[in-house]
């Protein structure tokens, strides 16, 4: 592994720029922590107010440090930094985490100051961790920078946090619950290092099988999902993101100083890049444990072992809150379990072998409901008994899990009687749960996650389309508009080849005449004006036109009526289009996201937007699986599939014209907004036609 | 208090037959923990085999207890319960609790002998707990009939829990957590006192201060709703209901070998009568103590005070979830914040004072926001710090607290480290829970009580509404009929004053024509047939029918498609009914729950219901204001009130037809289902039309 990340972690040496004697300070926590957890290369305080510090030679600065030093941690008033930032970089430091705050965070000021250390940075080639972070943690050798006590168990989690607090608060759940990690990483202002980077150095990670996220905004929206969607084919990517709604998307700007994308857009991110978004730590922390210790199930059918009924009953409404089912048992399966357990037994799914059971019925339980073909995964259900050995079931139900190569996850619910079983679970890598509502999001991601390695690769494709990048090039740099309307978004929309309905300009009444001929009664006549961007409202629009003289009718009603709202409004003329065929009408459209760029939007109109929210979102480039899965995530999508025997709608006209528009959009930066509304889609094989457009640019 | 399940808890003395000599029976620490927690009144173990038990004189059978005897506890195999029931009747005793299993829950065979003991029950004027249960135990005075090792907090939760399994998992989560409890019930079976009982006793406890239910099925649910309705406005009820989803249903009701009503039914019955219905054990425990503890909020307005801004998000997000907002505070608390706290905090709402924050800051900060008029409640929010003392910060937020009177949650993340804080707070009644994510259910259920105390008391209405009993009873009478098509539903309807669009049953052409002459053109024209179900299916409805010679083949044109389709099909005649002018269509019905009985249903036609299922339920009798929040319920509604500038359509017309048909349902429980649909709203004031209706008998 060479990534350029590498000396953050496993550096050959490391000065603590700023260590204090005073055990009070965050500063000698961090050398504490340095000398405490194992680690194996050279520690080096800096300060020049001391000579020694823990038994540690201190140097007065970081010049006189001996060979080899990697990394710096950096623990000193902000203003002090850029010079300590310049020293390192001469003395050859290949990498510097910085934990002190008073940048970004704090306003102006602090972003001038953070903009100045992340020069430093780049003109020396270096890579920096922070500022305004607690440091990070490589629980495979010891290399501990930050200044939080204690050590959690060592495993396959490596866990991204943006916030150092968060960070330690994990830490501190987990301290003694057995749940491993391999590395903890607080990134606090990722001025130089992101949360993508860290995630393109775990996957090559070795030590590492599952990466979890706490974000609160994604710098780079657009090479976060090119990124993710190669790791997540390697290794799972959970992420939990803090300001989903509009008032924690407050709380998060206020609290970084950036400005985030909208969640729609870290959603549609998630989504197309294959990352498992939870919605709260402990599940974070429950689903990590299960991808990093269990196989991924083949189906999505559990069974359940239990010696309660209650228990098996929450557990059954989380599994199916969660899309798993509950296995249909063979009669076979059914008959084993009758020969050995209790007459009073139920040996239907979920198995409850009421509350007397012992180890051995728990292991036979298992044993013949993880030999079904019809289970793909298994849960354990204990509520401790005063004559039952908690440990014994847990080592019956652990044997059980690796005889049977399928998922098992275990629930023993209480906390203060249960801990030695957990321990054992968790040593040996068979995770537990202490409450059987937390089972459906266990099991409902590992299925997630094997469904999605399962789906074929979504690669980038190239849309073979007719692009004539050269006239949209030309029609926007012809028009000082801001708001464009239909009449001038047209022609560039057909540069890229969406489908629009036949239509014409006209400038005057004699044009319009033979703009009907040529295009056929009946037509649609609307006005063609910069200055009404609502038609309707100005009593613009005359449809079903039938002949010469309805023609001449509505042109002077339409100039009438724009006249009398607007009397200075600048009329181009009118525009002229078939009546459309009778279809169903569907929006699609783009909304650039500050984070994410260009946010493709489909929904079926009117109050299934409106009413319902009924709409799906995708950041463009977009793929073919991308478009379709959108249109899939819809529930009125199921009207234009012959819902209740009716006709089916030529959805593949929507997926195309989505991914013109998403190309357009992908190269036009200036395009801050476009909609086709309504895209009227035909019956399957007769496309689909744009009967409205618009446009906003920068 | 002077209820007959007194006895139950405070009894003047205690048999516990069956007791053990053998310290790894059940039956022998129900003795034990019936001595060990301070239980002031007589203790007398039965068993011939034994003299003596735990220092206690064992007697030979219950006739020979000394008095005075009021409650008897019994572990003994199902069958020679019958006997010692008797026994316990001769003897006086008041009430029973059966600890043993084997009756219900094990089929047929059980369910017999549940028959016979609740028999017996009946016959001496007792009253029992169980079977299948862990008994109760009583925290004020020590009463613990159950088996459970340890003892919680002592404080205002009434725990009733169908489960015994889940009552022993929450006694052993909370018992190092400070959480105080009034009663843990576990009844089992419910063959006699039922949850309903319970919450009744539980009422009038002045221990209590809110009930807390675990529930698997409700035994009668018409008398639950009336109970909780009375009950809901005392104190408050929450509820985790198992069997929420089919899979969940289909766990208990193999567990409990009973049919549990659908989980549609259950909420709208918690929906109409108070009850706050939680998804999962954690959120019943936390939120449990919340109502305990806190007071409730005037609004909806929280303040987040906080050491870090990662946190502080989460909470934001589960706050907006949970429908809590994050306050706008006043200049003058932001100015008063600025003026003490470090000029890097971030002063605006939520209030970051950073790492270093100290309790000085925590109390300053809390009382600046909780001074706020605009604040309704607060989160004070710590993450652990090296150089910050946990627990002063803890009695900074208590102090805080108590000054202000609003309620004030405490999130403080971590669990290894922060105990001694939990103990600080919870043993002063400030509560904590320990991941910013569970702060919004908590709030949100203190919020949607606070609003539920503030909305008028939704009492029982008699509708004053036309009412032909007698007729109904008659029509019922008079036919054999399992389907009932519109023809012959209509005057039922119409004899509980829904309104029906004008029409007439005519049995031949002549009498067709004299019906349109009578209604008026146009009509519409359906077959009157008990074999033709779905009319359309068959061309069996002739609409916009203008003349008399329209109306003579549409006769002749119906007649014949029926005869096409089911030659033997009977028909009564052609029903004839105006043409509707123009509204909105809705659906009314009733579906007869096994639990709850008429559940009475609202929606939109068509894909509204079908495919977005915007549909809402109450359970029959319906006030007024059940109705009405029916209809807000749906999202399709705000197309009747003026959607988008539109017409106000006639909301109080469906209103009034729910409730006759609530009534109608209520009167007669032989009809199953019934089904108004469409009924044709009229824009306000011009009323609603059922355009067409069906029924179902049992």
């Amino acid at each position: 592994m060479t990534s350029s990340l590498n000396t953050f972690f496993e550096p050959a040496g490391v000065a603590i720029i700023g260590a204090s004697d005073k055990p009070d300070k965050l500063s000698h926590g961090i050398l504490r922590n340095m000398l405490e957890y194992g680690y194996q290369g050279g520690v080096y305080p800096v300060n020049p107010k001391s000579s020694e510090i823990l038994g540690k030679t201190c140097y007065p600065d970081i010049s006189v440090v001996p060979d080899p030093l990697d990394l710096a941690v950096i623990i000193l008033p902000a203003p002090a930094i850029p010079g300590v930032l310049e020293a390192c970089g001469k003395r050859g430091v290949k990498t510097v985490t910085v934990i002190s705050g008073g940048f970004k965070e704090i306003g102006e000021e602090g972003k001038a100051l953070e903009g100045q250390i992340l020069e430093i940075i780049h003109k020396y080639g270096m890579r920096m961790i922070g500022p305004n972070c607690v440091g990070s943690f490589n629980l495979n050798n010891g290399m501990n920078t930050t200044f939080i006590k204690g050590k959690p168990a060592t495993g396959g989690i490596g866990f991204i946090s943006q916030s150092g607090a968060v960070c330690g608060g994990i830490v501190d759940h987990v301290l003694n619950n057995g749940i491993g990690f391999s590395h903890f990483l607080s990134l606090g202002n990722e001025a130089d290092v992101n949360e993508t980077d860290m995630m393109e150095y775990l996957v090559e990670d070795d030590k590492t099988s599952v990466i979890a996220i706490y974000a609160e905004g994604i710098q780079d929206g657009q090479r976060f999902i090119q990124s993710a969607r190669k790791v997540t084919r390697r290794k799972p990517v959970l992420i939990l993101k803090a300001g989903r709604s509009d008032e924690g998307a407050r709380a998060v700007s206020s609290h970084t100083g950036s400005l985030a994308g909208s969640h729609t857009a870290y959603q549609a991110a998630f989504q197309q890049s294959g990352v498992i978004e939870v919605k709260n730590s402990t599940d974070l922390l429950n689903v990590a444990m299960a991808l990093d210790w269990m196989p991924l199930p083949k189906g999505s059918r559990a069974a359940i072992v239990t010696n309660a009924g209650g228990p098996a009953a929450l557990a059954s409404d989380s599994l199916a809150e969660n899309g798993i089912q509950l296995a249909h048992f063979s009669q076979a399966t059914q008959a084993k379990l009758r020969e050995k357990l209790s007459p009073a037994a139920q040996v239907a799914n979920p198995v409850d072998m009421l509350g007397g059971a012992t180890e051995t019925e728990y292991g036979y339980a298992l044993d013949c409901v993880l030999a079904d073909e019809n289970v793909d995964m298994a849960l354990g259900v204990l509520v401790p008994q005063a004559l039952v050995d908690t440990v014994k079931v847990a080592q019956a139900m652990l044997d059980a899990a690796r005889k049977s190569g399928k998922p098992v996850l275990v629930c023993i619910m209480g906390s203060v009687s249960v801990h030695a079983a957990q321990q054992l679970l968790h040593d040996n890598h068979l995770p537990m749960v202490d409450y059987p509502e937390k089972s459906g999001v266990v099991f409902g991601a590992l299925k997630q996650y094997a469904d999605y390695l399962n789906s074929p690769p979504n690669d980038e494709e190239t849309l073979s389309i007719k692009k004539d990048t050269a006239k949209v090039q030309a029609l926007l740099a012809g028009s000082d508009l801001k708001n464009w309307g239909e009449h001038v978004t047209r022609p560039l929309l057909d540069a890229y080849g969406v489908s629009l309905i036949p239509g014409k300009l006209a400038r005057d009444f004699q044009e319009s005449l033979d703009a009907a001929k040529e295009l056929g009664y009946p037509v649609v006549m609307k006005v063609a004006s910069q200055d009404v961007l609502h038609k309707s409202d100005y009593g613009a629009i005359a449809v079903n036109i039938r002949d010469d003289g309805e023609l001449e009718n509505a042109y002077n009603r339409i100039l009438e009526n724009v006249h009398e709202h607007d009397v200075n409004a600048r009329i181009e003329g009118v525009l002229l289009e078939k009546m459309a065929a009778k279809g169903q009408e569907v929006i699609i459209g783009m909304k650039r996201d500050p984070g994410f760029g260009p946010l493709m939007m489909f929904g079926m109109g009117g109050i299934f937007v409106e009413l319902f929210k009924d709409v799906a979102f995708r950041v463009a480039p977009m793929t073919t699986a991308d478009a379709r899965a959108m249109l899939k995530q819809t529930k009125a999508v199921k009207l234009l599939s012959g819902w209740r025997g009716g006709i089916q709608y030529d959805t593949d006209a929507i997926i195309e014209n989505i991914l013109r528009l998403s190309q357009l959009a992908v190269d036009f930066p200036q395009i801050q907004e476009i909609e086709i509304n309504p895209l009227l889609v035909l019956p399957k094989g007769q496309g689909a036609l744009a009967l409205d457009c618009r446009m906003i640019l920068e």
